[in-house]
């Protein structure tokens, strides 16, 4: 089989798999609100363990040669090294303190490497119905409908999304206030939605035009969107302008056009 | 004709006039990509216009004794004086960074004062579909279904929601960016969606916990969410503690058992 057919149903099978556990999330997106604190936490827990579990089985069982890389497995097990073998990278449920309260950014997040390259990416939010598709050199799509980045030119016309984190010392919280207060200056405006696999569907669709996010939870919130950001004609770096390192927890995405801009301003509100 | 059913009459009037405009404004939202940077600036004033027009010829017809406030108008003519007259306070599309780029967080607001009290409230966001409404005394509503706001009592695990304004002078955007930083110590995490009158939906739905904003655009930000916040069992104060004044500019929402904790951070972080 030729890698592109090959490709072709990886793709089917993570979309497959995306649409199964989107209905897992949906159901407890609208449970949360009926339930105690101790209860939404074992809430999302089981969410996010149930909808790992279907994804890697759905997948396991059409390729079984395949790594697994989880949020899950990795929480549970710890760090499972990337390697040249055809990996997914899993992310079973980003967004989930927007699951907790019902804030309706929340998605599945499939990415595949292959030879450490991301390659096929799948992004749904089952809340929105919006379904996130990209393989590398194949285009990228809302729906089945292909997406653009958009093509503005200044930062001052455009529109940042970026996130607050989890981290809540002082040196860490000061940093993340100060680099909003001094990119504030040049961008239109910021938005913050809470899942860091949208935020860069937004970039690959053109309704956000700069994302960076320092610190998120690792390579699963971002191998599916940066294959989708790259086949919408954006790129995908490191927030110092470097090349992008998956296992860096550090990323920033934009159009061509607006990056040597936004890693000025990026170095400049350090 | 008893004031209640007159309450009903008016609210079916506002519904009817949002969703027509909401017709405009998806229109637009999906057009705004396929425009020059002008362009864009003329498509949102041709909507906002479009929309103002059509909310007030369709609500004039219908009510031609009540008084009229909304946003384009206001900004053609000056301030209109809010008086005890039945006023409905619009805007016609509020969110317009949001449209331009493409971002979901659009809608139409439709508030009713009388006596100068939000009295009837419509809230409608077409690209998602998402209606809110609220009569004052009979209960607030999404898509028809009733709402009530979240049920947290600590700030540590709420949701907080705010904006960053459009104010760029250096005094604004550190005051912004330093409350920004006080409360992350305090709460959950942090939305800013771009729209004020869906940040209080949000709190009426519980989906967000927390919502401030200061020196946002007018009451018709705030006039139609006030009603449905209220009605969905919170409360909509001035970030002071104060009772609120829908010409202030300045507004916070929270579930009752949330705001004296909320009062006391906002104070904290001036």
């Amino acid at each position: 089989m030729a890698l592109n057919d090959s490709l072709g149903e990886f793709l089917a099978a993570a979309v497959d798999a995306a649409k199964r556990a989107g209905e897992i999330i949906r159901n407890g997106f609208y449970k949360t609100k009926h339930v105690e604190h101790k209860g939404q936490v074992d809430l999302v827990t089981e969410t996010d363990k149930a909808c790992e579990n279907l994804i890697f089985n759905h997948l396991k069982q059409r390729f079984p040669t395949h790594k697994f890389i989880g949020e899950e497995t990795t929480a549970a097990n710890g760090a499972t090294e990337l390697t040249d073998e055809p990996t997914w990278i899993v992310d079973p449920l980003d967004g989930t303190t927007n699951f907790v309260h019902g804030f309706p950014f929340v998605c599945v997040s499939i990415g595949l490497t292959i030879g450490m390259i991301p390659t096929v990416g799948v992004v749904y939010n089952p809340i929105m119905d919006e379904l996130f598709t990209g393989i590398r050199g194949q285009g990228a799509f809302l729906n089945g409908k292909p997406v653009k980045v958009s093509k503005k030119t200044e930062l001052l016309n455009s529109l940042l999304a970026t996130e607050a984190g989890t981290k809540r010392d002082k040196a860490t919280l000061d940093a993340t206030t100060n680099r909003i207060n001094s990119l504030l200056f040049k961008v239109r405006s910021i938005r913050m939605s809470g899942s860091c696999a949208l935020n860069l569907c937004g970039v690959a669709c053109g309704r956000l035009d700069l994302f960076y996010e320092l610190g998120f939870g690792g390579p699963w919130d971002v191998a599916a969107g940066i294959v989708i950001v790259q086949e919408a004609g954006g790129v995908v770096y490191d927030p110092s302008g470097k090349d992008f390192d998956i296992t860096a927890q550090r990323v920033a995405a934009s159009n061509p056009l607006l990056k040597d801009a936004f890693v000025k301003a990026l170095k400049e509100s350090e």
